[in-house]
């Protein structure tokens, strides 16, 4: 159990919005009656493949390098990642005048890779199979003077992605809804489990689930066992973005304490996922930013049926090579 | 020149958005500095095609139906439109308890009769180059003791579809922006009116343009001459949605005191347009409603140029595989 004092709470979330006034983008809450009839419930779809550099990784990296102090900067920022946060640095490192370099997997699309040079971003490249890409950042970051930006493990991540939550839970009260549970992809976790953190103050009752690939279901184990538990290495999916090994000791101490469970998608429910919220919600979602909507639409299990389910679309950066390719496919 | 008591106020546009409240969605406004890049301009695009039923059309819709009062009601509504004020109408009469019949072209997309069969629209087709949609609708009216639902040429309408220029002027004023231009498709001109109506009192100085097919440039020309002329019949566009023969009496009334002028662009302008909105701005817009992106970004005027011009995207209703035939092209 990680010390208390390294987790975020609900405060922290509330500030993590102020820091993010006017760097980050207000999504909205998308629906329509053909995925509410596919899934069986009523989905609520918050698209944040149309937050700034096209995922919800802006947030916590805006929050994170907000509180890095002026004599601080010079040295810069080290992140690794797939390429979400990776752009998410990228930009709040150029919006607060800092260097970034970023370590990113060889086989990353490269509408990612594009995205962190075009905000002048470095990037370094490593053998995702053969490589540690914790020992490069670091190594990076002491030659450097630089500041790593972890993605997900991190009292000041956590937070910062929690403002979805915030943002979510805001505009569902607006409406005058209330959702009875709430699906969330994850990779290492931050996401789903600072939107838990401001789900339980605003919206306590509506159960938290997370998707990931069935092949790489770390989360769902790790729910069930109690305990943080990992991949096999090498496994495979077209969800590049949230193939991270095992869930974060942060994370999971939060996770455990509020998640209801763990859902498994295959590589087909995503592409199925990808197809519906093109043609019926008019967005482009990358493969794991579509996992929670495919676990909606395909795997909901029955307790779940006919109730109000929250989903969160976390990410559109896809080529579109490989975005054709889903929307050509039909299974 | 139409009485004026036949056109609308920017309070009758502050009382719109209040009958819309709940129906219609607040959409975001995207951008993206690859779009910057290629207009040569700072954009800001309002992503109408996030809007309940995939375009901007339930705002009219909504305002237009809310005040049929209820012994009206029984015989219910009747439109003609090629597909997006169709889906708007079908949705808002869902809502209100009305039947709906909607004369439509019997080459509308696809999507776009599914969206009105979804919502219980009963549709009747023609022919667009031999039968009058007029006739039709009136003939049927008469006949069930239905309501007549313009799609431009209304007051309420127009006010209706003001409500998008309400929400952008206001977006950009809380983010401190101030919009030195704005661009918008023009088919009969209800959206473009109505927006600038709502510019007129919250942005005066924004200078606001039409765009549309340049084969069927009649708001351009009309704009020119200061008179209304049409289009020649039979011409082509892939832009459906706004293939309009005229402007109306009384959009066109609004947009001579109202429009700076008028932009052209061709069909491979458009398809570059709905490319780069799907990779940058992860959204899917359909072909008449990417064409004031494509005026920004392939054919933006040099006073424009380094300015900072809202675009509004205005729907998303494209079938899917001509949106993969678009995504696949590359003029």
């Amino acid at each position: 159990m990680p010390d208390p004092s390294l987790l975020p709470t609900f405060e922290d979330i509330l500030a993590a919005a102020e820091r993010q006034r006017g760097y980050v983008r207000t999504t909205p809450v998308l629906t329509h009656a053909a995925i509410d009839a596919e899934a069986g419930a009523r989905i609520f779809v918050k698209a944040e493949c149309l937050q700034v550099t096209g995922s919800f990784k802006m947030r916590g990296a805006t929050n994170r390098l907000a509180q890095i102090p002026p004599e601080g900067r010079a040295g810069g920022v080290v992140a690794f990642s797939s390429g979400n946060h990776a752009q998410g640095v990228a930009r709040a490192a150029r919006l607060f005048g800092m260097p970034a370099v970023i370590v990113m997997p060889s086989d990353a699309p490269q509408v990612k890779m594009d995205g962190v040079r075009a905000d002048g971003g470095e990037i370094v490249l490593y053998d995702r199979n053969r490589e540690s890409r914790e020992e490069i950042s670091n190594r990076l970051a002491a030659e450097r003077g630089a500041v790593v930006v972890p993605s997900y493990d991190d009292r000041d991540i956590i937070a910062g992605q929690g403002t979805a939550g915030l943002e979510f839970a805001r505009q569902m009260q607006a409406d005058g809804e209330a959702l009875d549970a709430l699906i969330c992809c994850t990779g290492g976790g931050g996401l789903i489990t600072g939107i838990a953190l401001a789900f339980e103050r605003l919206s306590p009752d509506t159960r938290i689930w997370t998707a990931e690939p069935e092949a790489h279901d770390d989360w769902a184990r790790s729910l069930e066992a109690g305990v943080i538990l990992s991949n096999a290495p090498g496994t495979r999916s077209i969800c590049d973005a949230i193939l991270t090994p095992e869930p974060g000791k942060l994370t999971f101490a939060i996770g455990k304490r509020l998640l209801a469970g763990g859902l498994r998608v295959s590589d087909a429910d995503v592409r199925g996922a990808m197809r519906l919220a093109a043609r019926h919600l008019k967005i482009v979602a990358e493969p794991g930013g579509a996992a929670a909507l495919a676990a909606a639409v395909r795997r909901l299990p029955d307790e779940l049926k006919g109730k109000r389910i929250g989903v969160l679309v976390t990410g559109g950066n896809v080529d579109m090579a490989d975005f054709l390719k889903v929307l050509l496919s039909d299974d």
